[in-house]
C-alpha cells in the first residue's frame, strides 16, 4: 500500500446532523426487536441502523426502551437520530405495518426459512423482525410473517450474537435494495 | 406464512462438534485483531468467526486473549473450537503471513479504501485486519495492506461497532467466495 495512506479525519467523514438524517433518504426497511433482553444488543441495534441508513426502530415486549444508561453506552446517541417506538404487543404492531402495506420478515432458522442472500424484495417496504437471545423470534410473530430469513451458518454454535446478526442481515438487505 | 412455521431445535442445526469444524473446510481468510480493547469484541469476534466458518483469529498488540472470563462470555466458547494465536507486533505477524502468500486488507475509512462490496478477491488467502474501538487499524499496519476496505456509511456515526463491522465484512467476504 502507499506509504502516504492516510486515515480519514472525523470531519472528512461525511457524518450527518442528527436534522440531515432525519430528512435523508432512509431505505424501506423498519427493525423490530421482538422480547430482546440485553440492553447492549438494543444500543448495538440503533448505532447499526445509524450507520446504515434505517429510520425507524420498534421496540416490542420485555425489549428496554430510552433513556437507559446501558442502551446509550452502545448506542453512541443514537436513539436521537432514529425514530423509534414502544409496543408491548407485537402482534398488533405486525398488523398495523401490514396495513401500511408492509411486508413482514423475521430472521430465524425454522423449516420454513430462505436463506437471506437468495431473498429478492418486492416493492413493498420491509419489517426485519430480530428475536429474542436465546429463544429467537415468537411463534407468534413467525405465524404472521410473510418471509423468515436465514443467515447460513458453518460452526459449532449456529448462534450469532442478536448485534451482529443484525448488522449482517441490515446490510445483505439494503445492498439488495441499492440502486444498481 | 404457514400456520404450522417451527423453529428448528438444535440437534436439526447440524451443528458441527468441536474435532468436525477443526477438520472441515474453511474459507480462505484469517482475521487479524489489532490492539482491540475490549474482551467482549474479542469474544464477539470468536463467536461470528465460528458460526461464519472462519478457522484462524491472530490477536495482535494489547488485544486481549484466552483464557478470559469476559471472552468466554461473549465466545460461547468459540476459542476452542477456532485456532488462535496472540503476536506482540503485528508488523512481524503481516510480512510471515505475507510469505505464505496471504493478500493483506484492512477494514478500515482512508482515502486509499474502497467500498467491500467492490472487492475482488484474489485466488490468494486474505487476512483480514480488524482496529481498536477508537483509533482504528494502526498506521503500521496499513502501510502493510495490500486493500484497504470500507463499509459504506450512512447515518450520524459513521462508526460501526468493532464485532458488527466484523460480522458485516467476514460475511460479505465469505459470499464473494462462495462458488456461484
Amino acid at each position: 500500500m502507499d506509504l502516504k495512506v492516510r486515515k480519514l479525519k472525523n470531519i472528512e467523514l461525511n457524518r450527518l446532523s442528527i436534522d440531515e438524517f432525519k430528512s435523508q433518504h432512509k431505505w424501506p426497511i423498519v427493525i423490530i426487536l421482538d422480547d430482546v433482553r440485553s440492553m447492549n444488543n438494543v444500543g448495538s441495534v440503533f448505532r447499526t441502523s445509524d450507520c446504515l441508513g434505517i429510520g425507524n426502530v420498534y421496540l416490542c415486549g420485555i425489549t428496554g426502551t430510552p433513556p437507559h444508561r446501558e442502551i446509550h453506552k452502545t448506542s453512541l446517541g443514537a436513539e436521537n437520530s432514529l425514530n423509534w417506538e414502544y409496543h408491548s404487543d407485537i402482534e398488533m404492531l405486525i398488523n398495523q405495518l401490514k396495513t401500511e402495506n408492509f411486508s413482514i420478515a423475521a430472521l430465524e432458522q425454522t423449516d420454513k426459512s430462505i436463506y437471506i442472500q437468495d431473498y429478492e424484495p418486492s416493492d413493498k417496504p420491509l419489517a426485519l423482525i430480530i428475536g429474542n437471545e436465546i429463544d429467537g423470534v415468537s411463534d407468534k410473530a413467525l405465524k404472521l410473517c410473510d418471509h423468515i430469513l436465514e443467515i447460513p451458518q458453518f460452526g459449532t454454535k449456529h448462534s450469532f450474537n442478536v448485534a451482529v446478526s443484525a448488522g449482517i442481515a441490515i446490510w445483505e438487505l439494503i445492498k439488495k435494495m441499492r440502486p444498481a
